[in-house]
């Protein structure tokens, strides 16, 4: 179990020893599909059930398995012996908690990565799913949980009749599916963009405090697709340095265009995150500046009107002897006086700009 | 003392000259087992003093000693003079400052690294005890102040008849022996996880504080973890390396897989830990906000009633001559003016969002 | 197509085999000029259309070519083919997503930087436009969307009869537009820094947070000026180390002070940012401080009004028997004992700074 | 001058050309002491004067010289020429400026270190003297400003008849001394800590500030520390890297040690000052907490009382013609509407948690 | 021109092709200074013109040209052909654009860095002016703006009869020379701390916010210091390591020196900035605190008079049938009720710590 062997040139899932009858197992939310072409051609063939795929023959110079649905170990148990993947390859693809590596073994690499999508609804919630890649001589593996339509245009790309990508081989094709990730990142960090966006609009009208946990939720967010693409670079720069055999040097200058596609999406990604931080910066003090507003305005009602109640309140006292209440003119003197001290607050406010 | 010699081939706390008649502090908190196994069988025993150990005899290709209890530096003499330690190792596992390390010496390995786990109860506080360990030329020890289960499920893997671990020397046993701490890691990181986001979802109700004592204890626990988790990383991915001569090349695959645990791990632990972080921002921004509210009610109800208590002091003045209060319709008038006012300064609230 | 062709000593667009009679495409706003030079002379040519330019036969040791206007396929596609150029290199100069870099291909280097510009207007936005270079053995091609003049000064030194840039070589000419770029970024910086030093003058005068907006955008711009030029240095410095053949060791003393240009306008840029970070946390801080002021200000009018107006109050209350409203001089003395009590925390506030 | 001579195995302080009659300078606070040691025995000699010391002769393995003063020059002079100590390490020594370093010369070692102590008194400044350490082929010359009994328990292990030390060479004194610094370091450390631990008690009973201040003069104490334990820490790791052939390798295990208490040393003191760092900002939640609960109560007592004050300054009013003031119940009426207004305002806020 | 010829062994100024009639632009601000030593004397000659420099010989070991004034093309132009300057040194020179650097050239050295110094006056403004020297076989040239008395000291020295620095090189005196600088810094960053002191006493007195304008300038300032230690930290740094041919072995230990007191420099800027930043931090926790303390008093206050207020705003309406009006003790009864309510209020506060 612990000698790998390469047996990619043979029939794929011929044998299945420790899977025996259990080819009711590959239904329901598990597919299984090949391609296999060469400069000749290309042919996709779709497997309903593992023994199916284990009676099936090929001659094509590359093949690609896609698998959708990873809970199934018996089915990765046959494809594991039948691409002699050593134990720790297959417990990775069928663990869920994997993180993006790149692990070179003994004549395959094994590479994992994450897929992101929004949801669909009102809330828009950002999801991930793992993707994993093996490229050996003359074979790419593909498994991930469920169809997202990632590798749809390369499908396409394929069948196409000149298609450029038949010419080359596995590690091309491994360039190409890596190169539709990276794609469909750029997709991913425009709608993140927009909603920065968005949200930034609304910054300056809000008032009850909604968009404080919409903005959080961005830097989530932003803080789990960078976790996710971080890795990303990492595996892309090992690849583009040249120690990993599997990748020709003309492959190797691709490998560095996708690599610097994902710096890309970084910096896109760093410049949204920092206008997050910037926002969540800016409600804070423009809250700040609200409370100083508001806070200007009490004081100044506040100096205004107190003294002018007080001299109410004095002229509203019982005393026997008060002599202004019995002046001829003391109700019109009051209320003067008091309109010059208000007016001469406001004025001093106004003038000496004192708060 | 300097020149360490390597007798693990023999048997087995032989002979303790040091120790003397010391068997007796061999008892209550300190208890020594031992496995030895190879691909024919594997054997346990529980030893209830050290004299007891030291006439035992075995032949088996790995032995496993695990201590519980530190605090006995005679059994820790002999054990060191049975297997060659270092004083400074024999030193290290007696002492309780222990940072999480790999020090290679001449034939052997020291580890030290630390186990975490919640204690019962409502507080649920989070402790840490230190795990150390020696791998050498067909033995490991292992030293723990208590035990806690963590190598539970390896002695059962050991125990079971057709276990691929016998058939491993004591390199791998040492592997599993860290993969277990990294298991009981994930359950610690789940646990601070869950309480991560228990703690997420009263923050928006919590008025009194209570919260915000909470987020500091998270904050202070995350990093404790990653104190403890950085120094364990640094371990393997010193081990992984191959520098080591102690470890084979086929372990080392699976020591990069714990490694790639351990990378996870920190990965998660950082995820909660960002949580944690911009959960105190999110609490301090609602307080602010909560705050901005409170003042802009307070401004406008001082600003509506402060102008309508003043008119009713007035009006309450005791001036023998003050015309409108002998009006017929006077007081309806004031009321109306007063209402007028009080509508006035709502509506150009609501109309002009002055505020 | 994957096996890239150096013909630059031959005739300029010669042929365009897959573009046809795409003539007509080349018009509006892309344009193409060709300055051939040595030490004897240097001539420009502007061509009106691709067949034009195909026709041009040119003997001269220098060849830059300057396209402004990157929306053209086909014209890409012909000079492609006419210097060799690999079909990632072409993608790159029609494609909008691009982050400063320098590749090496065979034969030929690939530089994509950004010149900044500010709009005019109101606003003054800071606006950037990708800008490529190709530089290989005897010629240099730039690729701009837009005319910004600022290779203007360079085209002028070379008509010039005793220009030393004619005797050397296309290295030192690409180092010289290299050049242009950064003397360009030191009057981009100025102005950034000019604007940064007239906020910092509004910062104490302004209460309407209008100020706050502007210290935010001058951040956003500071980061993305930030990310055009680390690129841009780490462009430089890789330059200078002299790994690329395609600089010679003489111009590479002249890179080296490009990018010590570089690091000092990275320098300046950091000087700036300091400086709105520290306008950021000073405006919050006079905030906080004006909140202080007013905040004491109506703590202390409402400590002296709120007893004085009790006072008044209860001498307004209709009591049948209130001794103190029959006294001769009760009036006076309740005028005195307020007058008193207001005075007494005043001077209590001034002569102990309480608050 | 420039030429140092290792003339260490010859007689101490034998000749002081250039000290003359300065004998009568060594008096008072400083004072010199010297261990000579080897296998056969250990011997201390303290002396009065330099002349006293110049004469001394000695045959032993290793000699410790411990000098008590710094400020004087021509003791420095007299021993820089015994040991052929470069000029600059002389001036070093006098100097207050120094930092943590290590400096290789020919033929020995140069390090300077810091020692920390916390003044005795009420406020228990933490106060700090620099350490020097001349390390050669057979002698350690130790500096200090003050004797603090750092190095007392070195002085009594060497006195011990059967000590380990005595043993070995000048290189493992100077490991012993090195170690017996960073035992000092642990006693500081824990005084640090448990007065991190006592203010965080006093944090959430404080009202007054005084607390504030306590967290600043920690985070200062804090930066203090770190400051002298970095450098400590580059030197033990430059040891113990094996580069100083001062060091024989058998004693390079024992400073692998000293370099992992140092280290652990940061780790806890990176443990304190993050719990220092934690403690400022949990006081400023609790502070902003505090103003949060004070503000709603100030407004929940401006909404209920307003209106109630107002309602009685309307029936307060003097107008001639007010029905309500004659009707039978008018009063009580008022009184009950109040009540009603004042507890329904109180039932909407404890119901809907509006603020 | 781009091949530099160094032709110091021959006389200084003796011929200036390009520089004509000049002469006389060397008057006003520029003023040159040789001093020509070797061990067996020293001599000064000031120039008041070029023509009078370029016709003056010399035999001595070690030149040393001092030119104060940077502003002077044709100047500058005369020395670099005397010393066979590159172009590009000669522009470093004459830019005011230089940051802090070390540059290797065929057969010399140019080092540019900064002096900063404190303009007189009550704002005890800091400047720095830029200084550059070039360090070749013999000769030593230094260049700054203004005479500032940084070299003074040295120059002194040079003159003294028995002086040490004149029995070493060229690159003794660049040490010598770039100690001076380093020295000079001392005393900026020892005005520096004093001021942050200062500030920090005044700190809790403060209320009108003017030392919080103060502290921003520390900050400011301190950024500025950093921004020029940094690279003559890494100029010495590589200046020690010994790639330079132009200083000898025996001289790196002098400059290894001199590195370590640029990072002590370091440290104790660090220090001071950690100290501004802490003050600034404080002084907003001060601040809040204030706030809070206000915000307590204004709510206690309120509490307290709001519901007083009310009671002697109801007994003042004045309905016709008011009961307790009639009542013989009715208003004593109100004033206990009154008094009562006071005192219950305010005791509840001091009793519970509600607030």
């Amino acid at each position: 179990m612990h000698t790998p062997e390469l047996k990619a040139q043979g029939p794929i899932l011929d044998k299945a020893p420790r899977v025996g009858a259990s080819d009711t197992t590959v239904h329901g939310e598990v597919s299984v599909s090949l391609i296999e072409y060469g400069p000749q051609g290309c042919h996709e063939t779709l497997f309903s059930s593992v023994a199916e795929g284990l009676a099936y023959q090929t001659k094509a110079e590359v093949l690609w398995l896609n698998v959708y649905g990873l809970a199934n170990p018996e089915l990765m148990q046959a494809i594991g012996q039948r691409f002699g993947l050593h134990p720790l390859v297959q417990e990775d693809i069928l663990s869920v908690r994997q993180r993006p590596k790149v692990e070179e073994y003994d004549g395959y690499l094994f590479l994992a990565t994450r897929v992101f999508h929004y949801l669909a609804g009102e809330e828009r919630r950002l999801q991930s799913e793992p993707m994993y890649m093996v490229v050996g001589q003359g074979f790419v593996l593909t498994f991930q949980p469920h169809p997202l339509g990632v590798f749809g245009a390369v499908r396409e790309r394929l069948k196409k009749p000149d298609s450029m990508l038949r010419l080359h081989g596995a590690d091309f094709l491994a360039y190409t599916l890596i190169d539709a990730v990276i794609d469909d990142y750029f997709g991913v960090l425009d709608d993140f963009g927009n909603r920065v966006e968005t949200i930034d609009r609304q910054l300056l009208a809000d008032k009850s405090g909604g968009v404080l946990r919409s903005i959080h939720r961005l830097k989530y967010e932003g803080m789990r697709l960078r976790r996710a693409l971080l890795p990303l670079r990492d595996m892309l720069n090992q690849m583009t340095r040249g120690d990993l055999p599997q990748f020709r040097p003309e492959t190797r200058l691709w490998l560095r265009d996708a690599f610097d596609h994902c710096l890309h999406l970084l910096e896109s990604l760093d410049a949204s995150r920092d206008m997050v931080a910037g926002m969540l910066d800016l409600y804070l003090s423009i809250q700040s500046n609200r409370l100083n507003v508001q806070m200007r305005v009490l004081t100044i009602i506040s100096i205004i009107f107190m003294p002018l109640t007080l001299i109410a309140g004095i002229y509203g006292m019982n005393f026997d002897y008060m002599p202004e209440l019995h002046w001829r003119w003391g109700y019109f003197a009051v209320l003067a006086v008091m309109g010059l001290i208000g007016a001469g607050i406001a004025f001093s406010f106004s003038r000496r700009r004192w708060l």
